[in-house]
Parts: C-alpha cells; sequence; structure tokens
C-alpha cells in the first residue's frame, strides 16, 4: 500500500491544459522522420530521441511533482507504479501496467498496450531496429535522475516492430540519498 | 453570417483525444533546440519549422473535416473566421482574432495573445530573427492547400521577438475551384 495518497492520474490530466492528441502525434512524428533524415543510422536516432526525452524529464518532474501531490515513495515499487498509473495517464492519457520483477524488485517493466505517440504511424523496412517512443525511455530517466534515481531503460517489446505491446524495462542502478539540492529562493 | 453551423471549436476540443499541453510545449521546444543545432542559421530554421508545420497541416485537414462538420466556407473571410474560431481551438486550445482585413478581403491577420507553444521559452540573443512558432504558419498553409487555397503566410509580430501579441499574415494567392481529388472507397 502507498504511504502517500496522491491525486489520481485522471483527475489530474482533467484540470491540467492540453492540446489535441493528434496534433501531439504528428509533431512528434516531425521530429523523428527529421532526425532520421538528418542522422541516417537508427541506432542514432534512438539516441537522440531519448537524449530529448531525458531533457524533457528533467523539467516534467517538477509539472508532475506540483499537479500530483506525490510527495516521496516508499521504495522503487511505489515509483514504478506511480509512474505507470499516474505519470502516463497525467501526460499522455493512458496507463501502463508494472509488471516483471525480479527478485531484488530493482527491475521491473512498464507495459503499454495503448500509445498515443503511434496513432497513424508505420514504419517502412528501413527502420528496422528504430525505437519509435525512445523519447518515452528518456523521459522516464530524466525525471527519475531528479529524484534521485539513476535508472537504465531498455526497450524489451515495440508493438512497431511487430510486438503485442509496448515493454520498457526500468533498472534501477543507483539510489542516491536525497540531499535537497534546491535552495530556497534568495 | 456562415453558411455553415460548424461545432464550435470548444464543443471538438472537449470531445477529442488529448494529451498534456506541457508536455507537448517541451516536445516543441526539443525539436527547435535539436533544429538551432543542427542547421544554426535561423532563417533555416524558420524555414525548416515551416515546412514541417506544413506537412502536419496536410493531414490535420482530415481530422478537422472530420470533426468539426465544417463543409466548405462561403468565401475566404469564413475561412478565416473558422481557422481562428474552430481550427486554433480545436487543437492548442486556444482561439484567435480576425483582424486587418485587406479591401479585397484576400489578406488578414490571425492575432495571438495565448500561446501554448511558448510556455516557459525564452530566447538567447543569438536567436534573433527565429520566429519559434513557425510551426503554426505552415500547419495552416498545409491545411488551406488540401482545400484549395494556396496562400503565403508572414509572421508580422512575435511576443518572443518582443511584440505585444503573435500576429501572423495570411494573403490568400490563389483559390483552385474544387474538383473533388478524392475518390470514393472502391
Amino acid at each position: 500500500m502507498p504511504a502517500v495518497a496522491p491525486r489520481s492520474g485522471e483527475a489530474i490530466f482533467a484540470s491540467a491544459e492540453h492540446v489535441n492528441a493528434e496534433l501531439f502525434t504528428l509533431t512528434y512524428g516531425a521530429i523523428v522522420r527529421q532526425l532520421l533524415t538528418d542522422l541516417e543510422e537508427v541506432d542514432e536516432v534512438n539516441k537522440q530521441l531519448d537524449q530529448m526525452g531525458y531533457n524533457i524529464g528533467v523539467r516534467l518532474i517538477d509539472e508532475f511533482l506540483a499537479k500530483s501531490n506525490v510527495s516521496r515513495c516508499v521504495d522503487f515499487k511505489e515509483t514504478a507504479e506511480v509512474i505507470a498509473k499516474v505519470g502516463f495517464k497525467m501526460f499522455l492519457g493512458v496507463t501502463a501496467t508494472v509488471t516483471n520483477w525480479d527478485a531484488e524488485g530493482t527491475t521491473c517493466s512498464l507495459v503499454l498496450e495503448d500509445n498515443p505517440l503511434v496513432d497513424f504511424v508505420e514504419l517502412p523496412d528501413m527502420c528496422q531496429g528504430l525505437h519509435y517512443c525512445s523519447i518515452l525511455s528518456g523521459v522516464i530517466k530524466g525525471a527519475l535522475e531528479m529524484v534521485s534515481m539513476k535508472t537504465e531503460i531498455t526497450w524489451i517489446r515495440d508493438m512497431l516492430l511487430g510486438d503485442d505491446a509496448y515493454e520498457l524495462q526500468v533498472k534501477l542502478l543507483k539510489q542516491v540519498p536525497e540531499e535537497y539540492p534546491y535552495k530556497d529562493d534568495e
């Protein structure tokens, strides 16, 4: 049982400002296309999307903490549930399932069956190996680093590459004790 | 008076799928940053954003027509009002004002005072001349071309460059009579 009572992802999603999902989907598609043109190698595109996501995540965590009333998670298990049920819902309007925990409770998978990033997307053959949604792994990694969790995130399944769901494996590498790095405004 | 009774932008916006506006804003910011790094010249970045917007607009028009019940506008004046009041509201959640009509009724301005693309954005000095929101002009141009209106769109005012609003001048260059280029499904 979580020790905190965060607002539901649904409630936060409903109260925040929005833009049309198709506009977002097409805009994201434009980024991926641009990177494919500029970088050519799909591995490089994956890396760049991940890096963009990281930069977004380190900022989005502020919005998340401000709106969700989530303060501190008891452990990594609770953190994963909060990402899946509150974070995904709040930003993308969908929820993920947390599964495939290892014995230590430091590695799990987030599974998405519905994903607004990929509506209408079909990958041409030249894109084998592209993890189109790599921005998501970056966002999670960036956001978690801001709350002192260093993670490694790997795509396990990808519907655009023929799998039956999107599965992101999240591995907790290191948890730095919180030291309040932010100073009050002077 | 419009001859058609389109659904209000508000109603369409409420019924469509959404994503969080801040996620969209940060994602768009990541594109602009990427292009600034890759292309270096702000004029090239403006052009590329406009081109990306064009590609989005030629697809977004389908969603617009499907959801808005707007069929055919009587004239360019009505078209401009529909973009400002229905299109902007439907996709970005804000409305624009139509103003500065020329005598021929072929040039007007769309003025935006609230613009979710620019939340939290500040341009460094090296970005003078960047029209950060150039994707918008591209979207409008692309969408209008799909309904047989060739336009030229120019940024007149830009709040990120110190102006008091965003003003896009839309000039109708040519209106091709509609010929129903789409065949019914066979």
